[in-house]
């Protein structure tokens, strides 16, 4: 092994453990800060961010990544494999000019504060002069990345959230995913018949206790972690010591209980992650896209299923009939709002998203025909239009905080959760499984095949190593089918 | 104003970002943190620890130091202070050769890790060759500073947890107090008769709402700052980000509310030192026991003085006598454990840590005979011998993790609250605006004298300038004879 190497090792494990650092105090942010202690935590989180972006992009790393390189033969797979995820951590670090980097820093933070007073006022003027300045600044960043990375420039965007994301391929995918689900979605709201009404009320402490006592089956290991309230629900925190939110609503159980349940997903993720890789880039979640499906994989592909609604109304909800259970939770409709939406017209809503930011990075979409664009955008995929910009372009922080590109994945998540159950139904019987209580059964599964190889391998080849092909929407088109029709 | 000293404040700003940072893990750690996460916690704090010694201790900051300080005519009479401080801060760091920091910071938490099993086990024998070693360390720490410094071992110790406090002082201070002490100490006890029966239950909530209300009213911001619950309270978080706990005890009020008073204490020293300073060492707190003087101002002076205990029943809690409430907040009992102890007898208990502290580091009190040097010392001044290591030398963590020479400042803390109040009583009618719900004038006083001065003076200047003349272990004594006698 070469001493190159070791240095790196050491060097990005302070990488890592600043990012830990960050993870632990946005948890805090978000579940605790007194909100007006936000400008300086904002300080804090620049600091961590800065002194990460000098850590990896100092002149010291470029000599030792040349030189671990050029000796990489030496190294084992495991080794071989970090020094790839390396070389790709400092590639999209130092493919943008810093200036660059620090002027979108610096703009994404104003120009999301006015987001949250346009949103509230339902007045995209309000933030309309603040998003064109971060428009301008992420094509420069992205035509940056694109001449370091020799690639189109929304291409250059997509690889720095998924790594090896293609724009192709997620065209060809969507494409034929949106010939299917238009009219599927026209087909399932046309047979599914009325929203069910039976009595959904349960207090927030037995939201947590169930949600709690399902996430412990699955094998989430409470020793090392915790669940609190926030807004936004998220899973953050560390492998070591993770932190999954959730948000209540006492007259509706399910999406707290189920929320929780989607983050556990993310929360097994991380705690099965390889510990010898602790803290260094191969010991990481895969990508946003894998970790999304493994977060739907536990919501979507097991919550949701009936066997699971059987379980969950026989042992905790009896007065519940789980086909109500079921139908609640499954209910397709058109609406306006993403992370409101079901899973068969979520793609929908993430279709529209890939159209437009292609549009905005090659300068079709600009802040001034924004609104209008999206409007149509969503007409043509859903039929009508958004009440207003609140409902429309609005309705997402992403690109006024500055990230374009990243929508993508949320799609993937689904796709891959699909693929992932069809292969684990050849030698487990998932559903027997759900009925009797041995979730760690599945889990194992999951980590075996997912969870445990971090990044060693790249997307593809963990799915192919995983399912024995790449990613396939066929297999999520014909889950859907099952599971609708 | 010279380059170097602008560089210095740059280097300082980012020190002073990661012991904020540092701030709010702590807080989590003690709040939130679930137990088994604790070694991943610890090494992001080893992490920090390293940052800010590999700032403090570089080439670069040695040469910046000597040319400010050629130059230190040219800077202002705030920058001076701070260019003061951070050669205090410099100093402290460089005066322990890093080999010997690292071994004591590593010693220091298995030591203290088998302390907790000691304690529990009311069985020295577990820790014992675990603080023998600390204290070696701890000796050759002295021994270093105290050749840097040119003074003795352990007042260099003393020097580095409360700057320019000196044994002999103290020595002088606490041979008064002592001769006082002992006898007042019987003449209380047999004055008071017995401890007042009333209920003094209250719910958590309630504790936390009058707390909460007080503290408001004394002037802190919380927009800016939380009470929550931890083992032990303390007052932790940032001057932008407060963060106080306390224990509730819902059979006995007094301790939850009186100690959330007591962290409130420290937290409006925190809030009002000079915002045009934060993150820079003159931007500090003065020192931990002028820290503690006004964490024991609020509690002491202030809330657990009759008028207040007046108001409180008035507003509050009606179905306790203000008598009987001053009385069982003002109890005199000679008992073991230091954090339980009275105001009174407080000063004893810290009279045995520094006899010992000094013994430890002069070498006559080993390992080996600490359980008989304490018990001695305490009988000494108790007239009784602990009935278990666990009610004697088990009980402060603080050796443990090797900290000697941070005890005295405890007790400083009340005798300069005194000296204070004594002050403050010239120009503000101070009962009369606790019975008149004007407290914030009080704190008005303190914000203006103590907090708005951050480390400007050294300590004995802050308290010449706040009350014309340095500590003077009188006032104290004075104050207790008015109140007890």
């Amino acid at each position: 092994m070469t001493q190159s190497y070791k240095k790196l090792e050491h060097i990005f494990k302070n990488i890592g453990m600043i990012s830990d650092i960050g993870a632990i105090l946005d948890w805090d942010a978000n579940v605790h800060m007194p909100e007006k202690s936000a400008d300086s935590r904002s300080e804090l989180f620049a600091y961590l961010s800065g002194l990460s972006h000098s850590l990896l992009s100092s002149k010291e790393i470029i000599e030792l990544l040349q030189e671990a390189n050029l000796d990489a033969a030496s190294l084992n797979a495991w080794e071989k494999a970090n020094l790839r995820e390396m070389q790709y951590s400092y590639d999209h670090v130092v493919a943008v000019p810093e200036d660059l980097s620090q002027a979108i820093a610096r703009k994404s933070v104003t120009c999301e504060m006015q987001w949250r007073e346009a949103r509230k006022n339902k007045d995209y003027k309000i933030v309309k002069p603040y998003i064109a300045e971060v428009f301008n600044l992420v094509k420069q960043k992205a035509q940056a990345k694109a001449d370091y990375f020799k690639t189109t420039p929304y291409e250059a965007l997509l690889d720095g959230y998924d790594k090896g994301s293609k724009a192709a391929d997620i065209e060809r995918i969507f494409s034929t995913l949106q010939q299917f689900l238009v009219p599927f979605t026209n087909d399932v709201i046309a047979k599914q018949g009325e929203v069910p009404t039976a009595n959904f009320a349960m207090s927030a402490e037995l939201q947590k206790t169930i949600g709690f006592e399902y996430a412990k089956r699955m094998g989430l290991n409470f020793d090392k972690a915790r669940i609190d309230v926030s807004t936004h629900p998220f899973c953050g925190g560390t492998p070591d010591d993770l932190r999954i939110t959730t948000r209540y609503d006492e007259q509706d159980f399910t999406s707290g209980l189920f929320g929780i349940l989607h983050e556990a997903g993310h929360g097994l993720y991380e705690q099965n992650l390889p510990l010898e890789w602790r803290h260094q880039p191969v010991g990481n979640a895969r990508s946003l896209a894998i970790h999304e499906s493994q977060s739907l994989f536990v919501e979507m592909q097991i919550a949701k299923s009936m066997a699971f609604c059987e379980a969950l109304c026989r042992e905790f909800i009896n007065h519940i009939k789980p086909d109500q259970l079921w139908k609640k939770v499954n209910f397709v409709e058109k609406s306006c709002i993403r992370v409101e939406a079901d899973e068969v017209t979520y793609p929908l809503h993430i279709m529209l998203r890939f159209e437009l930011e292609q549009a905005i990075i090659a300068g079709d979409v600009t802040a001034d025909n924004l609104p209008d664009a999206w409007n149509e955008g969503f007409k043509k995929l859903f039929g009508f239009y958004p009440a207003d910009d609140s409902q429309g372009c609005l309705q997402d922080i992403h690109w006024y905080m500055g990230s374009i590109g990243y929508f993508p994945c949320y799609a993937f998540g689904a796709m891959n959760a699909a693929q992932l159950m069809h292969t684990m139904k050849k030698t487990i019987d998932v559903k027997h499984c759900i009925s009797n209580d041995q979730l760690h059964k599945i889990t194992q599964w999951s980590a075996d095949n997912i969870h445990s190889k971090g990044s060693f391998f790249e997307t593809d080849d963990l799915m192919i190593t995983a399912t024995q092909e790449k990613l396939n929407e066929q297999y999520f088109i014909r889950y859907l089918k099952d599971k609708y029709i």
